[in-house]
Formats: C-alpha cells, sequence, structure tokens
C-alpha cells in the first residue's frame, strides 16, 4: 500500500512541492553536504512561510546536520559511528551491512527544516548531510516543501 | 500545559487527521512494524498531498524506518542497542529502565513521512517500527496526517 | 543561499508562527527543560490544530524528548553519551569538541510535535530537553507553530 520510489517523483502545485534528486557516493561510509540542492528546491518552490522535509528513501543512509566548516568533523562523526558499530561484528543478517542499517537508525531518515522568507533556518555552522552508510552507490534524496 | 495523552486522541476535519492505535508487546526490547496501520490511516484520511507524522508518546520506546524485509536486520539492530546501551549498568535512575530512557532518545520519538498521491512515500526496504524498549506493555502510537 | 540566523526569527501570520529564545548552559554537558517555553508558544500562536518544530540552529546542541519526573533519567542519558563518546578521545577535528558533533548528530537537531486543541500531544512522563553538548553558553532554540 505505501508507495514505491521506483520513478522519480516531481510535484509542483501551488502550496506543495516534492523533488527528488540523486546523489552518488565512492565511499562504504561517506556524508556528502546536500545543503544547496535543498535550498534550491526551496527557491525555486516560491514558498515563502512552511516546512522543508528532506527524506532518505533507503534503510542504509540517513541525513544529518552538523558543522561543514572543518571537514575534519564530518570524518570524526563517521570513525565514531564505524567505531560504536563495527562492521562485520557477528551479526545475524547475511548481507554484511547490518552495521550500515543500525547506523541509519541511529542517524535517521529525515531532517525537518524551518523556511521562512523563502530560505532554509539554518544556524551559520550548520550544513545538510546525506550520509552513506553502505556505499559506493547511487541515492535518492526526497524534498518536500508545504506552505505554512 | 502541554497535553495529557490520557484519553483516546481522535480527530477528523478538512486537511487534518489524528489518529491513535495501540500496539501490544511481548518483550522488553521488540521492533512492530507498524507500516500498514500508518498507511491505512493515510488512505483514509482521504488526504493527496502532505505530511504524516508519528508519535510516540512514551518516553522507554521510539520509532524508526528500516529494512523489514530480513527480520535479523531489526534483531541486529536491537542486539546494536543492547550492546551500546547495556541493562543495569550502574545508572542513577533506580527503575531499572535507564537503558530503554537512553535508547528511546537515539532513536527518536518522531517520525516525518512525505504524503503524495494520498499515499506514504517510502523506499522500497523501507517499513515504519515502533520500537520497544521496556516491554511486554500495551503501547500508543499517534498518527497524524496534513494536508500540503 | 541558507538563512543565518543571526538576527532574532520573529514571525506572527494567520497559520504561521516562527519564534526563537534563548538557553543559558552552565555545564559542558546539560539537559534543559525547554517544555513550558515551547507550549507557551504555541498556545500564543493561538493555532488549534497543526504542527510544531522545535529546532536547534547549532552543530554542537541537540533536542530530545524523554522523561523529566525523575532528573536522573537526564543525567544518566547524559552519562551514557559521555561514555559511548568520549571527549578528547584522538579526533582529527582540534577544537576539542568532536564528542561534543557527534552527540549532536547521534540526538538530532529537531523534534516535531502535534498540536491539537491549542496544545502539544505529549505523553505523561514526556518533557522537551535543549542538550548542550559543548557548554556553558548561551543558545538559540528556533519554534515554529504551523496550522493544519
Amino acid at each position: 500500500m505505501p508507495f514505491n520510489i521506483k520513478d522519480k517523483v516531481e510535484i509542483e502545485e501551488e502550496g506543495n512541492m516534492i523533488k527528488e534528486f540523486t546523489v552518488k557516493t565512492s565511499r562504504r561510509n561517506e556524508f556528502i553536504d546536500i545543503t544547496d540542492r535543498v535550498a534550491n528546491i526551496v527557491r525555486e518552490s516560491g514558498i515563502e512561510e512552511g516546512i522543508c522535509t528532506v527524506f532518505i528513501p533507503h534503510t542504509t543512509a540517513g541525513v544529518t546536520i552538523n558543522e561543514k566548516a572543518d571537514p575534519n568533523v564530518v570524518r570524526d562523526i563517521i570513525s565514531a559511528l564505524e567505531k560504536l558499530v563495527p562492521e562485520g561484528a557477528g551479526y545475524r543478517h547475511l548481507e554484511g551491512n547490518s552495521d550500515s542499517h543500525i547506523k541509519s537508525t541511529l542517524v535517521g531518515a529525515s531532517e525537518k527544516l524551518v523556511v521562512s522568507s523563502n530560505r532554509l533556518l539554518l544556524g551559520t555552522w550548520q550544513a545538510i548531510f546525506f550520509c552513506e552508510f553502505d556505499g559506493p552507490r547511487t541515492r535518492k534524496c526526497i524534498v518536500q516543501v508545504i506552505k505554512a
């Protein structure tokens, strides 16, 4: 009954925009800054005041908000997650990516952002990162912008 | 001042539906697939485009999105959380369920989903799981569907 | 392109309210109950049915929902996070607060709450906590209330 996101989702109507874009990752664990792509969709929507949802339709990936100024921050987050949830540590699931699923649940599949004056409300140091935990792959991000 | 969810919450008006359902758990740590129940509420709402919030009004439970195809994935997530936050590891809170509260904060109390064409936008492998961390109990899930 | 939250954000229009308040923390790791402040903004908005977003515009802080009745619960959560992600454990980022960034990603930067009858829908034991991971500091919380 739920929707299978196979085809490209594109909706653009008064007060509601859903767009999708792809992210190509090149490592098993990798964070990719998607702030500009999300911000562009918000601008394109023309919605002045509202909510923006970033939703990752994958079970071995996620999305988080953190610092972009020093790329070492993201490297430290990835290392910490690898240490907390080591690869191949005697899991039952036989595809060898149980750690990826666990990281996905710890980090989360969606972020919600406030839209004001047609822009994302983000702190000075904040960026939105797509979190790859089972790459390299081509992944999808769904962005929904809704008018308040 | 905030609402105490004691009575059943049921709201059904133009562009806004709030429904509640119960989940019975049978183990201390257990994930229960609630995708169909959430999807049914979305369908019932008649809302074509919008946002669906799943909110868990408990402090020793949570909600996550992950893979349903192989039930071992969920078992591995539960085991990893038990390893990261062991039961009875010298906590101050005397009810013996500090680990349950900690897991609840790590996993989170809500999920936000995009609704399009009156259906939940979910990836091929994604399911919504109620996460019990202090069962067995009877628990509540709140689902809100709002029109874009 | 995204918004830099430098100035105070204050929006109050039909069906949409964005307010900001500050939180002063006094320790490096500290959870502060902000439930009443969020509930007051919801009441002030006059919005009967809708969604409330609490967004933290910082990369070394977060927000979570957990128990307030026994303050030891929050202390146990803080201790567990300190144990999972120790301070100064050989990180690359040289500002000495990598652990703070990691905790921020684990806990998350936003919470979404259901608003019904002009009140927050919260379980009997639930409170909303601002999570400081790199204090003491003066921090901002953004609260958005949107009509359904």
